[in-house]
């Protein structure tokens, strides 16, 4: 285990949008001091930062400079170029570790660690080509839906097979992209786990939260979840065991699907999740604060559920209902970006259920 | 009613302290900017602020660029020079207003001011030299105390009198300035009352915390305070009485004696308080979300208690328990602080109490 890293050391972050925003406020209540590294302008996570670096991440000049001069690297995203990391790695500890961003950057990596976990996933095959791709149909059945192995979300790089007569088609949607198979889950809802592992391999998990999507965008988390008692041990146990495979410090958010027959894992996240969100206001450490702990060495905090909540997120003109939520008992987060385009995630409400 | 601050809006905050820092939080969650003002470099609010003016409070240039720049005045500490503040309101609005800022800086025209109200303090009267000390004395009894009307803390600026012999020596402790004396008062124990008022005049006030206070620094707050329910409700009609006599806009921290014969206000401060850090862990709302949403014309948010809280201040070389500290289920909150020294408030912890 690493030595815990002492107040007034600084945590680099990869990344200066609302998850590096919360990130950064969590490390000021530990007396850390953040730099975040984020090539657009006016990044939400600048105006609670100690420093902000405006650069793109194939500047070597700019990530050197951020490099040397913080004690660790996070990052709010996992869609972090190669290149960057290659680079960073030699200058400062990047939490969470390599494994686990090279395994979540592609689902084929991803559900075949999984799979070789000993977890449940939905039905997967590698699809290379026009043969690969209907050998894949011929073991998985229709309707299944084919991704680009890396990138693409809320929808994009992926195409839907309702029969195997649309495969012919699916290969342009590609691009030429690799790709992968996957089979439709019969599932009830989707949970997701808020998992954490510190330095010293100790591993805590928030309460599930229960999540719904409107057009493949996180709605609202409600927790706790609708699950029975095994099911959350499930959940939590799922969760552990990844941590523990990958060697992981920080915060990861595991998306599972509750079917008849157990937990299926959709997909996990190698940061603070927004299915996470409603621990701000739900426990006494937030899951911004336990992966700061995390990443810094130190231990973890307690991620006990005080109060059950209800997160909403708020999407682009959601924002003209403020007004009106300020009235109410919902605490507020807002990420401080300009321009509430649709689509885009612009704060969240956390309503706290009394008793 | 002005009309509420929007989203990207900025509040400038005097005093770049612990305080600063946390209402600097605060703001980011409703999606406002911090500009803080202040003369030492590497103010602890600094590292989550927006925006940092390292000048005195006689820079005039320095100032009227710092009001410019923001929407709305606030600050963490009260005894603000009045050539600053007599340049700033001409820029923008400043909440608390000046009424609460005068009435608080002064022990005599404050204690008059809650006499005037109908409250009771302990006894006191004016001393300009030693006619009207020992008519003072004559009129009190001793032991009393003699203070200075302006600044003084941690036992600065005062001189006990325990018989009326010391009363010769005392004017000379005070160095000639206008002074107060004030008899003791018989209290069981101290309380302090956490009241906002909002710019529509509504009033919102946090459970009642029983302070204990060791050389002058307080040391732990605890809520609930012991006090019967008719004792809860005087101590929240005090604090809204001087709300809306001083017509005031923000979060201020009343400290009060709890007596046999009925609550006795000590003092009040126009500010968050540290008597009231405890609400970030035992409420959805914090007093520094509350002081925000007020100073930025918001609805006052939801100030009621979700959990029982021991506010414990880490003073000093408490800082050396902090390895300890981070193992307990505890909270914590550092200031950021570099250098640790006694008597120095570094940080707090809350301690959430479960059922």
């Amino acid at each position: 285990m690493t030595k815990p890293l002492p107040v007034g050391a600084t945590i680099g972050i990869l990344g200066g949008g609302q998850l590096g925003r919360m990130l950064s406020v969590a490390a000021s209540r530990l007396g850390l001091k953040t730099h975040i590294f984020e090539p657009e302008a006016n990044a939400p996570a600048g105006d609670v930062a100690h420093k902000v670096t405006t650069a793109d991440y194939e500047d070597a000049v700019a990530l050197r400079a951020f490099g040397q001069s913080v004690d660790v690297i996070t990052y709010e995203f996992e869609n972090i170029p190669t290149s960057a990391l290659d680079l960073l790695e030699s200058l400062a500890p990047i939490h969470p570790g390599r494994a686990a961003l090279a395994t979540s950057q592609d689902r084929l990596t991803e559900k075949t660690f999984l799979r070789d976990l000993g977890l449940q996933t939905a039905p997967f095959a590698d699809v290379t080509d026009m043969d690969s791709l209907n050998a894949a149909i011929a073991e998985i059945g229709t309707p299944a839906i084919l991704k680009t192995r890396r990138m693409g979300y809320d929808g994009k790089g992926q195409a839907r097979i309702m029969a195997p007569d649309d495969a012919a088609q699916a290969p342009a949607d590609m691009q030429g992209a690799p790709a992968i198979l996957e089979g439709f889950v019969d599932f009830s809802h989707e949970v997701s786990v808020i998992g954490a592992r510190g330095a010293d391999g100790a591993v805590a998990c928030y309460d599930p939260g229960e999540n719904v999507h409107e057009a493949g965008i996180l709605r609202t988390t409600t927790v706790p979840a609708r699950m029975t008692a095994a099911q959350r041990t499930d959940a939590v146990l799922i969760a552990a065991r990844i941590l523990n495979a990958l060697d992981y410090v920080g915060v990861m958010g595991v998306e599972l699907f509750v079917t008849p027959g157990g937990l299926i894992v959709n997909e996990f996240a190698p940061r603070v999740h927004n299915s996470g969100h409603w621990t701000q206001n739900g426990c006494t450490i937030c899951q911004f604060e336990q992966h700061i702990r995390a990443v810094a060495g130190w231990p973890l905090g307690d991620g006990s559920r005080h109060s059950d909540v209800v997160m909403e997120n708020l999407i682009g003109e959601d924002m003209d209902r403020l007004p009106d939520l300020a009235k109410t008992d919902a605490a507020i987060h807002l990420y401080g970006k300009a321009e509430a385009k649709p689509g885009r995630k612009m704060g969240h409400v956390n309503r706290v259920v009394k008793a």
